[in-house]
């Protein structure tokens, strides 16, 4: 059995996280096999969205404690070997965000530490009521400095030091009022309304998605007339396509485009 | 009857988006007179709030889309014409962030596409119960690019990530909680409770909210110290008015200031 | 009786503001003595944690006004002494954000101006139910231009230009769903809560919350690639660390670990 799940369902590729037996951590061999995945979609121009979950009794619990410490046996006591792991994990984390389909983390059980970047750095998530999601490595002595990074640019920031300071976990009603997920439904739902959310986006255009996505974070950083600059020129290519002639005209004239990309 | 209406009270410009029949669409012509008003209104030290609105159903449904489409005739297949559409309407968005005077969206009905870039790019926003807000032209197989440079700067990017991708609407409490606006009331209150809002500012030293408004755009992308720097300094400016010793010395002494602007 | 009490309490250091006649406003004698204290913080390794609080009825009514019309009097009309004025304050605010040990407002009455700049410049607050937050400036004619830098931070935009430009106060539910505090507690157990924060924080390894919090604000502003190779390498430190190998272990072997550090 893989260590990473897919299976397609149309234009969706479900993703699962499936090491139930160390909550899903984030070995070697998990952000491998993410990382592979991750550069396959990247060139699949079947697959419209992607759906990230956790098989067992969480989503993931961030990285393998025992894989790190073993680590620390090399001649610089792990130094090369946690530098070239956290860049191999910020790989597969800005790989998501990066990836022309939208990402959509399908959340239960708890999602700790680079569990949580992990759902902080896909485009949207669902989760189930009673999920937990914390950044607590403080706890044991490791700033949850990589999982901040994404945490940060989710949720205002008084309560994002809270979770990386104290350790505290956010309640799926919390984690929602903060906007680290789009929506919290109970667990029996959870496949479901996911599903529901990406087949929602897969009937769109894609074309239009995909430079859709691309420009969201693109233009995020940029000076406002950079951005508008950028998009405007985002939105004229969109506009020439043949697709979005035909998505317009049906449209105005109240009937179902006959997109050549369907 | 023009395309957009003007009437001032007192020290508030009231705009009118008057063109109901096409759900006051952004057309070429809609845009022009945002921009006339726009560069009058920036030289006009009368005005002191200006207070944006829409007749008939709807406050804007975004561009003009036949006229979008009409575009296409030309021999580049309308790649001159968009690109011009998308910089003179982004003049228009960034124009209102930049006019000295605070703009008020007085929204009612729905605010999409482009019309809900026209709310993210006000500085304050009223809502009647009952408004959807969406960015929606990913249904017909244009992404809302350049509305999503005003949306991401107002609200959570989970959420701004799901408007954009999946065309979902915001009820006026979602809106309400997303930051997107600053109130929501029933629509037989939307004017009062709008022109109160107006009045409450227009109250204030004009001179201090000018240079506050401009400001608190100009300081947000900088980094901490440059912008304390910045800050300092119109602070300093601020201080050296005439009318605010006036404002302090009042204040202290209990009594109603005596501001030569009034 | 010094303008700012310091008495500690195990780890925690607690800052009060000593100043209830004038609503412990931000004289040049209170900055002086907060920049003083944070020099001193700075390099104390036995505090892990500070709660600043307000002496009497309200936190900070921000800058001491009568203070500062005097300052008029000198030749430029005050300007020289403004400028320095905002420099210091800015220092102080700025001091608060880049000290190693996190930093907790207890916030009672009310924080408004400047002291809601201190409030908002704080890595954490928690508030006595019924307490008000106002950037209120613009009600005497001059806007909270230096506030607005910590504020803007803090809050979605559309309500910050709301506070600053109308000048109406936050109640707590407000400024807890915006996320300018962490908590809201009844007055009675402001005290107790604040302190229960502070010591699960105080808790906590020191050398990870410390290098944690510098890396918080200086990843704030950075690209994503910058903010994860810049994390990375944090990471890398706080791992070699012997108390964060005994902090792993201790977990990975269901112990309380033996930290150097405790």
């Amino acid at each position: 059995m893989a260590i990473l799940e897919r299976h397609d369902i149309g234009h969706v590729a479900h993703l699962r996280l499936n090491s139930p037996a160390n909550l899903n951590a984030l070995s070697d061999e998990m952000l491998a096999a993410l990382q592979s995945q991750i550069d396959t979609l990247r060139e699949d121009s079947q697959i419209r969205v992607v759906i990230l979950s956790g098989a067992g009794k969480a989503f993931c619990a961030g990285h393998d404690l025992k894989q790190m410490q073993a680590g620390r046996a090399a001649e610089d006591g792990g130094k090369a070997y946690f530098s070239d792991l956290f860049a191999r994990c910020a790989s597969v984390m800005t790989g998501l965000t990066r990836l022309p389909q939208p990402v959509i983390a399908q959340v239960h059980g708890i999602a700790t530490a680079a569990g949580c970047q992990l759902v902080a750095s896909c485009d949207m998530a669902v989760a189930a009521q009673g999920t937990r999601f914390g950044v607590n490595g403080v706890n044991i002595g490791l700033f949850c400095s990589t999982p901040m990074v994404a945490l940060t640019r989710n949720i205002p920031r008084k309560k994002a030091f809270e979770m990386l300071s104290t350790g505290r976990f956010l309640s799926t009603e919390e984690a929602l009022a903060l906007g680290l997920i789009n929506d919290a439904v109970p667990a029996e739902a959870l496949e479901t309304r996911t599903q529901d959310l990406a087949d929602t986006v897969a009937e769109k255009l894609s074309a239009a998605v995909r430079i859709g996505k691309s420009a969201f974070y693109d233009q995020m950083t940029m000076g406002l007339d950079e951005a508008y600059a950028f998009a405007g020129n985002v939105m004229v290519e969109n506009m020439l396509w043949r697709d979005t002639d035909e998505g317009i005209s049906a449209f105005l004239e109240k009937r179902t485009p006959d997109w050549a990309e369907a």
